[in-house]
């Protein structure tokens, strides 16, 4: 299973250090696991220098963090979206909160990412900027409010109307395009509730990443989806 | 051959598309070919996706271009120190041309690059930079004039003046403090007038990356270090 | 004369030595008498330290050229939306080509904007970008494709079909929006063929700042509006 | 009085509401009449848009918070050297912790403050940043640990050792380059403890700015300096 398929649960491994290195594929390992388990798709997003080796070991979806706009070139300690496809990526993650990008530099990324093959998914702060982004027309749309993320209090509990506001607006520029919420998404609960919210899956970091027992949650979170 | 000594002669492969995947893997083995037959440590920084790969198929030194000077935890799409050691990188360059950082973040990402065992190289554009950095106690700066860069003038011919003063300054600081020099630089000459100036090697990109034959440019370069 | 109305044209002061301080509100002071002249708006936008300068002096609307998206209280260096509205701007540019601003803080300053009372106008740089910012709900559009920008090539006439998609995808969000365009514009006749496209005037910086005559020039402009 | 002498009491206006327009006028008017009461000399750091306001209606100096290493030009929301000194500011902070530069900017910056006549105050973090801004050959330096900004608990007396080593390392680099301190500092007490430790005044904000009785403050700073 490489390409995404709905409804998704995406795990950010950030740069925690229980998702780095040989760390990140033993947690990819179990995210394969859950994924076998339950047949939901389960995708991951290491840190750059863990790409490779997640792609290579584990046969689930892997996500690049971030990309550069750039094309190839000068451009030293730029992530180009070649590199992390030619790495095993099949797709990437843009304009996390963590990572703002410029309005004009989304766009970019976008379309490079388009160029080479890559699913982009770009994340959002508010139903206005969710609005604009779907007029980017990117493959997907993870819809964060900043305030929430890390906190464990859940998004489709704490802003459903923001959640629902957010998925209207997309709609009225393209009813095709998966929307998935994330922050502070922690339990199977969580993602139940994001789904009958309308959206297409989650995106979540720390909910699994810190988790005492990563694998539990993930089969929770995948059985949600069911 | 894992750590740098010195004359050292280091191939920054940026995003170009002919040092990136596996065609960066074969360059690096170039680099390394020409390292075995000379004896002069050639070492290569290759993009983050790429360093795994690199470092666990050649024997040569391998830094990172980048490392953002975050602690493990939140911070989606950063490249954090622990992972591009774990990945095999003996070090990094930091603040390079393209990749401008704050002061304060250069100075935590030295420390931080001491904290995890990597070698710090800070890249400075002016005299009065280098010895501002050297200030900062990193273990290499390589002197790089932006102007010249990629330029095929070498700076070691077009600012002569500008090297030897860098050296100076750098010598009030700490006299022990490897510097490189690097700028336009692209024959064996440009290296010997490298080294004549007093530096300990050089640091260059596409003088190398976009040689028609790269191998054949590196032994030259090795062998003006002998 | 105090705000804004179409057609206009609008004279981006940026950092040009002809338009800092005193000769800026020389400047000012030849837009508002050929706005007296043609009855046209003709909008200016200084730098920062000479917003009230030029607001104080003269009877024409002045646009701030950035406000960052933060509100009162700690924020070193910023531009408060309160201070340029307290200092008698009426507006403010927001993600010109040369100070790109990230999506959310987009989102954030046309929002901040709207609660001062400034009018807000966004700068985008694709017909994709233009239909995104569309969505974020800006008083004002300006289109300016960054490679003609200080080209004297006029995007009106080199790029009519980019002009003519952006406004397409504005009216799809909203109709009454108004568009600009912007970059390579220098004559009477750019600002015309600008406005038989469908946009509601233009924006431009060297165009006038640097002409010989630049009372002519506005003059021009202006008639072209009738 | 239009420059600075020591001790010096500076007031970063930063973008308080209370030091925004008119109220900023006031308290920089408190500030003069503190001055006249003392003799000591207090300048003040208002926003770029109020620089002149300030600058025309007080007697003491005024600085900016921030200017942009740019020449005159292109450079659409950027802060010119120029424009800040024609406007009435006898010097600018440079890379304040709320605005931190990048290193090369920051030199860069340094030589436009001195090639316009502005007198350069560059902030830093630590000692080690400290010690290369002192390379860097800015007029003034103020050392401020960022983690006490804002807090009420003073630099002077919960970090006296960091004061100390950032001292005797510009020492090292140049004897006479003044050196500040801040964060935290909000009472006369906190000022003499600070220039007991070697330094040559404060640089502070809300410890005035959100006072209630900002001239009283002020009057025992200055009088801490006697």
């Amino acid at each position: 299973m490489r390409s995404l398929n709905y409804p998704v649960v995406i795990v950010n491994f950030k740069i925690y250090i229980e998702s780095t290195g040989k760390r990140g594929l033993e947690l990819a390992k179990l995210a394969e696991k859950a994924y076998k388990e339950t047949g939901v798709c389960i995708a991951v997003a290491p840190q750059a220098p863990d790409i490779r080796l997640i792609a290579e070991n584990t046969d689930i979806p892997v996500l690049a963090q971030h990309i550069d706009p750039m094309t190839p070139g000068a451009g030293t300690g730029a992530i180009l979206a070649e590199a992390v496809k030619e790495a095993g990526a099949v797709g990437t993650l843009i304009n996390h909160s963590e990572k703002r990008l410029t309005l004009a530099d989304i766009d970019a990324c976008i379309k490079r990412a388009r160029q080479v093959g890559l699913i982009s998914l770009v994340c959002t702060n508010t139903p206005e900027v969710t609005y604009a982004t779907a007029a980017l027309n990117p493959d997907i749309i993870a819809y964060e409010p900043p305030e929430l993320i890390g906190t464990g209090i859940p998004v489709s509990k704490a802003k459903p109307e923001a959640v629902t506001e957010a998925l209207q607006l997309v709609e009225k520029i393209n009813p095709h395009l998966p929307v998935l919420c994330g922050a502070g998404i922690s339990t199977g609960e969580d993602v139940k509730k994001a789904l009958e919210l309308g959206t297409k899956g989650v995106l979540l970091a720390s909910g699994v990443v810190k988790a005492k027992d990563p694998y539990k949650i993930l089969v929770d979170m995948a059985k949600a989806c069911l």
